[in-house]
């Protein structure tokens, strides 16, 4: 057992980012032939992967997704349009390659993590890490999801599952989830960390009818009365309203963070996870790239508390952690920039080029000729 | 020499796309394992690429950008941050790799098309296509930049690009430029095409100081009133306001449409040109595909117009098509998400899947050992 002590004083561990490493990256990017600033996000995700690695070329290959699979006691109300047993089948799937994020996650070749945390069977699922810590959350419209000691384990399951990807060598990694009914959760807490009505923050998830969404709204503002979560408290929050997949990739968040690893949000439910993660330790935002914005209405919400801006505009609401590996793609890019373009000096083109051209037609194609 | 007659028929001649093709696909992604839509852009792509291609699941790897260099008679008047000798510099570092666009076609595997339309030097370039029409347009402080028949020839150049991408099998093509002073010429061109105020379309492109910032927004205002384009004639605003890149770019998106390609628009620059196309067959608009938000004030205004939301929120303004390749990759992973998610036939678990499971538990990690 974690006692809680133990984990304050693991995710207080968090480095600052190299600024002298950062600022080599941003020089660097300056010399390069094109317009100062002029590939934009590009050049400001260059800088943090070397501002968070240390490095000027760091590697982005070897990553993975994590994905952190739960159930939630309060599907029982009918806040969610797919049944419960949907989080345990579309787990298995996501070892079988059939997944929205196992298909993405093999085109731009990224592995995933599967991690049952309170999947509400008894199995022990193979390819999947079992850090269960019950079969399912209460169900919040009578009683908190679960104790505070729970919190913090499922957290700590988080922090690991960071941990162990950074010794297996992984230099890039993703959040993902999979519990039906965790955008009831997920909204909850959102709610209480911003103080932010519940209106302005509830959406329709995976697409409920309006009675169902006016129950999901109503259940969320009852818990939260009952309850009395502490907003400044993000585990309280989370033990009173969340679900164990929220408490591990808040967990995992911090975790990436204390071991220097670039971290992608995907969408409503992660960047719930990281506004959570950045309550216990500021520090872990800067490891954070954002991804896609989500459909969910509270996404931006979360966004702008934490100071990110999607990169990605896709209309996307799967969740899964599917625009983590999109993302990825992104990234690829911004890597390739830094380590392949020609600075102002490689591109200049002097005059002994220029006469070499002159003699040297015989690449050409002649315009007149081809009428 | 092509006969204005003889292009308009060309351009008529963009077929429908197959709404047949585009329903089976759509059938296809409600069919998945994923609450309906939740994949939001990627599968508008995928169905967007069947409507067009006529395939469920169209090919999409060989794949090349298409760019347009020229100069402008308007740098004289310094509107311009760079001078107009970067327009051939940099035309010849895309042949050699060195560039942002070439960086980022070999990182996501396209090929470039490198065009000299007009750039300001007695040169055949080796690796550069030559569809010259003259040596720079003329300065607009001035006179119009080109005739209408330099305008048509420019136009039937991107057209004839567009038709051998299509020749040499090549599956989707994006667009880019190269033309020191070409954000004044596309500036103008879309306050005369929308009819917007000047104020609201120009942007200080690469990098200018506030007065020549102020210069720039004086010279288009007073062309515009000098040469009185025609609103309702693109070609004749084009030919008075434009480049020779501006006009090829408006004929190969044309040309791709007329020959069933895909066609990804980059920013500013692209996307003006998208609209001149638009303008002038406005069937061509089903075929393209938008990458990022340039950070040009007018860019969104074009895409408005267009009907096109931009799915890259990057602040990219470099041009040369830097924005294509990186949506290639995200066009991907629409391609993979059609091809090889499981429907939810394929993704149901039965019973003797979770009975196998509770047999078999040498896969599992086991968690209270662990500790």
């Amino acid at each position: 057992m974690t006692t809680q002590e133990e984990f304050y004083r693991e995710i207080a561990s968090i480095p600052e980012l190299d600024r002298n490493a950062e600022a080599e990256a941003r020089r660097r990017l300056e010399s390069l032939a094109k317009p100062p600033g002029s590939l934009g996000a590009l050049e400001d995700i260059a800088a943090q992967l070397s501002a968070i690695t240390g490095k000027m070329y760091p590697s982005v290959e070897k990553r993975c997704i994590a994905i952190f699979c739960s159930d939630n006691g309060v599907v029982a109300e009918g806040v969610a349009s797919a049944p419960q047993s949907v989080t345990l089948a579309q787990t298995i799937n996501f070892t079988r390659g059939l997944t929205g994020v196992a298909v993405l996650a093999k085109q731009y070749k990224a592995d995933l993590k599967v991690v049952d945390m309170g999947i509400n069977a008894d199995l022990h699922l193979p390819g999947v890490i079992n850090r269960k810590i019950r079969k399912s959350t209460h169900n919040i419209a009578h009683e908190p999801a679960m104790t505070r000691q729970e919190a913090v384990e499922a957290m700590r399951a988080g922090f690991d599952i960071a941990r162990d990807c950074c010794d297996e060598g992984y230099t890039l990694v993703g959040t993902g989830e999979m519990g039906i009914g965790n955008t009831t959760t997920s909204s909850a807490v959102l709610s209480v960390l911003t103080g932010l009505p519940v209106d302005e923050v509830v959406g329709k998830g995976a697409g409920l009818d309006n009675e169902s969404f006016k129950k999901k709204k109503e259940i969320i503002r009852r818990a939260i009365r009952s309850f009395e979560p502490d907003p400044d408290d993000a585990i309280d929050v989370v033990a009173k309203l969340g679900g164990f997949d929220i408490a591990a990739m808040a967990g995992f968040f911090l975790g990436a963070a204390a071991h220097r690893l670039p971290v992608v949000v995907d969408g409503f439910i992660s960047i719930v996870s990281a506004l959570v993660a950045a309550r216990l330790n500021p520090l872990c935002k800067e490891y954070m790239i954002p991804s896609h914005c989500s459909a969910e209405p509270g996404y931006l919400q979360a966004a702008k508390e934490l100071g990110l801006h999607p990169y990605l505009q896709l209309r996307m609401r799967l969740g899964e952690g599917s625009g983590c590996p999109l993302m990825f793609s992104i990234i690829d890019g911004a890597c390739s920039i830094m380590k392949n373009m020609a600075t102002f000096a490689e591109a200049e083109i002097d005059d002994g080029y220029l006469e070499k051209i002159r003699g040297d037609e015989c690449f050409t194609v002649d315009h007149e000729k081809n009428e």
